[in-house]
């Protein structure tokens, strides 16, 4: 097959995440009761769960495990053959794991891993979500109703992971998949190391980030996030949290950084999950020019307003924790 | 030139819109005072402006001219390859009008023209806009600081066209220059006809709506489109503009086709210009399926909240205003 | 017993409200399920209900009957003594009704009407709420914890009464009682009637409102008004009425008269209710002057931004309604 | 005089405060340009600048000084008697100053002192603010139309004092003035002292805080703050600050106590100011019960979102500032 298409013409979206949690009745809660997600399908150890706007089956799978941590991480390619050319390039950096059969809700995927290790999967085959009727919207772009319950996000919104190599990690989304890099932090005192990078695919001004894990370890969570798209959402969502004891890391404020709307928080299963209450800055340009934020001058990268990122949980903590970082998170949430 | 790339991957998005006033001092007022908006150049009879978030030289052009209107539309592809092949393919549609040498800001432009005769250029060399110091934001990926003058959008959003044949200028541009259809609403008792289609080629629910001219005129604007991107905003502008004599003709509210937050005023030139609360659905999925409203059945179509669509305006009113629609708007707004 | 305190100072705030409902059920799905009001005590027809800041054991009483409408209004006053002055003063009126024992979590009251019929009451002793322990709040000057159902108004706000003859009803509520007229509307062509009046015994902008019963009745309910205090849950509210059959009348807008963010939908047992976004304006001045509107100049007085109240139910409709009024209702809401 | 008038109805609220500054100049553009007050009058070294809505000639008194901090608080009482019945008894304390002629737009004041040294003084007479036909607003119950400048908040809204003694302060402030006091913050582990304590004389959460000068000074002040009423315009204003340089403190975030929505900036002349972009709780109770909080388990209480409030900064610094506090501070704001 001979083409010209770019490939950041390939990747459409992030479709589905999967978490994995040692308290799986605690995230349910969280998921299901505090942020309204409805519950499409349960099988083995395993809950399928999405927001009201996701267009497919699911966008959240949560599996019961022995330790937190990102379990699988699906993007959806723009066509048929756009993930075949997509699979041979992944194969051709070493980091394809080959064909699988799917999932509930999922077709035929192309595997491999970021060179940290996360897990993640290619796919054009997904179950488009159809509502039965009682859930169906008037509102013809809404998948299915606003739910009563909780204060709910519309739609899986992007991913951040740690990873111990930032470039390395960066260079092979650029090259293999076409992610453009929109921001980046680099230590410019210690030979521009880059400390964290913010990619993505679309209009959004990221679907993916990608942050130094401080402490050595590889292939880790740092945060999965939702997004409302209504800055006070996320004012509500704390608000929630801090009555129903689901312990509140940071926000809600604004980054300068994507200028998004956050709102850090632990689900019960020790995962970080941040509450995104606008659509951050919107990338139009073509030939949009990579904006680079030292690590020096970063206070408004962090926050516009006064918000502060926790230094002991913020730039360390991810999922599987590191061994004696369960003490970082309060007692009731990791129970 | 021989490629593959779909059409649908070389229009980039809305880059600058010319607008016709015959009242050059009062449009400049509201864009400038009470819209924060800050001028980037004048020129004969025009002056240039620009959002505080915009990337180019000027989003938007004010010209005096003897009526109000649309003088120019202007779209960026994604290349300069990309121009090239969609203005071929807007010759081989007989719509071009040839190239010209620009504007300010502006390099070399395809001319062309909407089937009903909308002028519109494509661009591919354009101005990015570089702060001067005292404007540059910490913000970085602010073009500019948010100005402290007005409640001002961030940037240009959209435009919706009022046609004499909204189907024949849906097919123009999904083929000659790949927009995707997402949302239209037809006359169901009436063979379908379609009354209002909502375009887009790019993540946004829509860059371009076209709505059917129920006066038969052709070539005139229903409103030109600036974004906030925050709900309240859009409340705070209709306070400013009721206190300050600017005429509102619906919202805030929330449409339910495109689930956009409305504010729909007219600037004192007779043009209506709409602010823009939210960013509306994002579109993600590369295979989404087109929504289809029947007018039977529409009024969540129009506002999801209790609002109103003015009939005496809403549907009929556009600029240039037909004979005998100055006396539709307030007074002192077309002075 | 002589003392010096003047009538203002009386009378506290709006305690609780009966609402008559002829659907019991539909009218507790709305308040329990989309506003996410606690069930306090239930009682023969009544169900006993409270938001999660009402201070006392209930402040809306639901009660089945063969039509909507307004129960009882109970006015709290400001010591025990107050009770016995203001009481005296209904009594000399002509207005008393006598002493009641009271209901649950009410102790004795004084029973009266209002001048157009409406029976209302006065209270001290009331049984402060005491939420049990897992729904006890962080927050300590919250009474019980926010609701994860629905959208939750946080206390109940005002009323507005429709009565054949403003005036007769204002002067008696200032003399008695001890209220302060801020805001009116006259009919300046029709020898300065007043069409509506805002009254208030504390700094709130409004707790009751009196509008002319165009239909010549006498001791309807225009509205009764909960609060939420953040705009945005206006706007959260309306799109669930939207989307779970609720009818919108108006709104979300800002009322000029009182600066209140409203939105309007009718309960399902018919009785309008209104939802209030902000706390409007506050009035501080132990001066202040009575605002005059008149209604030949009134459209900033209906609404700051675009929206219309429609004059085929806003100024006509009220509970109980009049004959032929159901059908000015979607058959969905009085099924 | 013989009158059962309770003290508690003797004060009606906050009318204006006078800030000393050592940079009126820096002071001036961020109560102008930022926050968008408008000037009523200049006098020698003072500026007089007042809110949108705030009802009299002016609520803010800027003075040029040697130093930041308080320079006078104005109370107004609720009638000509109870400013005499009150200074009668703050005499009887000993805290009063006499009779003074006023100032501009403010008549015969009596002038007293709290424990602590705050200078204060009671009015009745002022002068009613009436805005020039250019800025009437045709919201008829604002006092002039909503400025065009910057983020303007709507009116003075309460002050926050740092005390050697709280509990000497609120003491001599209910017993002498009526006030109530809603919240407070004790250690127990010592004691039960008093660290802070909220008062109000009317349905504001609070008018007056007083906080414990850890410091050991007397009579500063923390914060003065201005009412914007909508929660969104404190991260405005936060964005705002950031853009122009104005230090931020904290927030946006919300208190526990008094659940009011915080954003904390130190203005140029080194006083810190508050944006409060809500009401925060309203109390209508007549007996409500004072809310104790432990500065134990207090971290509700600071902030029901993420916001952490600088120890080193927020209770310890208030103006004048100690020596050695002016680093507290970033260099731009004290210049």
């Amino acid at each position: 097959m001979t083409t010209t298409v770019p490939p950041r013409y390939e990747i459409a979206h992030l479709a589905h995440a999967e978490l994995l949690t040692p308290d799986l009745e605690g995230s349910l809660w969280f998921f299901t009761e505090l942020l309204g997600m409805r519950i499409t399908a349960r099988h083995e150890d395993s809950i399928y769960l999405r927001c009201y706007e996701d267009p497919y089956h699911h966008s959240l799978k949560l599996t019961a495990a022995d330790h937190a941590g990102l379990g699988l991480l699906g993007w959806r390619t723009t066509s048929a053959d756009a993930l075949e050319r997509r699979a041979a390039a992944l194969d051709a950096e070493g980091l394809g794991n080959g064909w699988t059969t799917g999932d509930i809700g999922v077709g035929r995927t192309f595997a491999f891993r970021s060179p940290d290790g996360h897990a993640m999967e290619l796919v054009w085959d997904v179950e488009k979500y159809s509502a039965p009727t009682e859930l169906r919207s008037p509102i013809l772009t809404r998948r299915s109703k606003r739910p009563l319950q909780g204060m709910p996000p519309r739609r899986l919104d992007h991913v951040n992971l740690m990873a111990s190599d930032v470039t390395a990690q960066k260079e092979v989304f650029e090259r293999t998949l076409g992610f453009g890099t929109r921001e980046r932090v680099i230590d410019a005192a210690n030979g521009d190391t880059e400390i964290g990078v913010w990619l993505s695919v679309n209009n959004l001004g990221h679907e993916m980030a990608v942050m130094l894990d401080q402490t050595g370890s590889r292939g880790r969570l740092h945060h999965l996030a939702f997004w409302y798209g209504v800055p006070q959402h996320n004012t509500d969502a704390a608000e929630l949290c801090r009555e129903y004891g689901i312990q509140i890391e940071a926000g809600p404020d604004v980054h300068g950084i994507t200028q998004g709307a956050f709102l850090y928080v632990f689900e019960p299963g020790g995962n970080r999950i941040e509450l995104f209450g606008n659509s951050g800055i919107l990338q139009f340009e073509p030939d949009h020019e990579m904006v680079t934020w030292d690590i020096s001058d970063f206070d408004t990268g962090l926050a516009i307003g006064g918000a502060t990122l926790p230094a002991e949980t913020y730039f360390v903590y991810g999922t599987p924790a590191n061994a004696g970082q369960e003490k970082l998170l309060a007692p009731s949430v990791l129970r």
